[in-house]
């Protein structure tokens, strides 16, 4: 497989209701995990949905970074798609830390496609 | 578990190199995506990087669709994460056609937490 990034699928519940709804903290999160993760922020768009709920998306030069939040029931996803030399774990444990999640759950995923296998040349000298 | 959103996660190659290297074309293919899985969307981020690729991310009332593409490779990596009525794979048919994929994988990921158990209150009738 030809591997071009490396693909976090998170998550996160247990977390607190008031930080989950609180568009700046989530911002100030995205932006530390940013840094931690040794990635280079392209564009960054915060949106707090009414009567609540966060959704924040970071354009990355290695790709992204998405969350998403569900205040009422202590729960948001995250999404870290790091190609290059990023560290998407240390992003990880900031916006854990941050957003004070109890509970996680994390998938990786490498995120390429199949390389086509050479000929097999030697297959000539055995005829 | 308490099933939030649907996320696709796909990986597409043997596409044209042309087309995943313009920044217009996939512009457009997303917000047809987006028409055709009847999403809203936020907000819009289109980045050309040089040499060549292409990296589009689409905030959504719903979630998120994410493109990064290596047309070096003739691959592109999308996700797509819906929450809600949306129809995501109708998008990514889109997507698909637009950008020409002749081969792709797809990975669908229920997005949530699990739900607390609740107790069995009928334990009681046994003793």
């Amino acid at each position: 497989m030809a591997k071009l990034g490396i693909h976090l699928i998170v998550d996160a519940w247990q977390a607190p209701a008031k930080l989950l709804n609180d568009p700046d903290h989530i911002r100030k999160a995205l932006l530390a995990g940013i840094t931690a993760g040794e990635v280079t922020l392209i564009d960054l768009c915060i949106h707090q949905f009414c009567p609540q709920g966060v959704t924040a998306t970071a354009t990355l030069a290695e790709s992204h970074i998405a969350i998403h939040t569900w205040p009422e029931h202590g729960y948001f996803a995250v999404d870290l798609f790091f190609c290059g030399q990023g560290k998407p774990e240390k992003a990880l444990q900031i916006l854990k830390t941050s957003l004070q999640a109890e509970q996680m759950k994390v998938q990786e995923i490498e995120r390429g496609f199949p390389e086509v296998q050479p000929t097999n040349h030697l297959s000539h000298l055995t005829k």
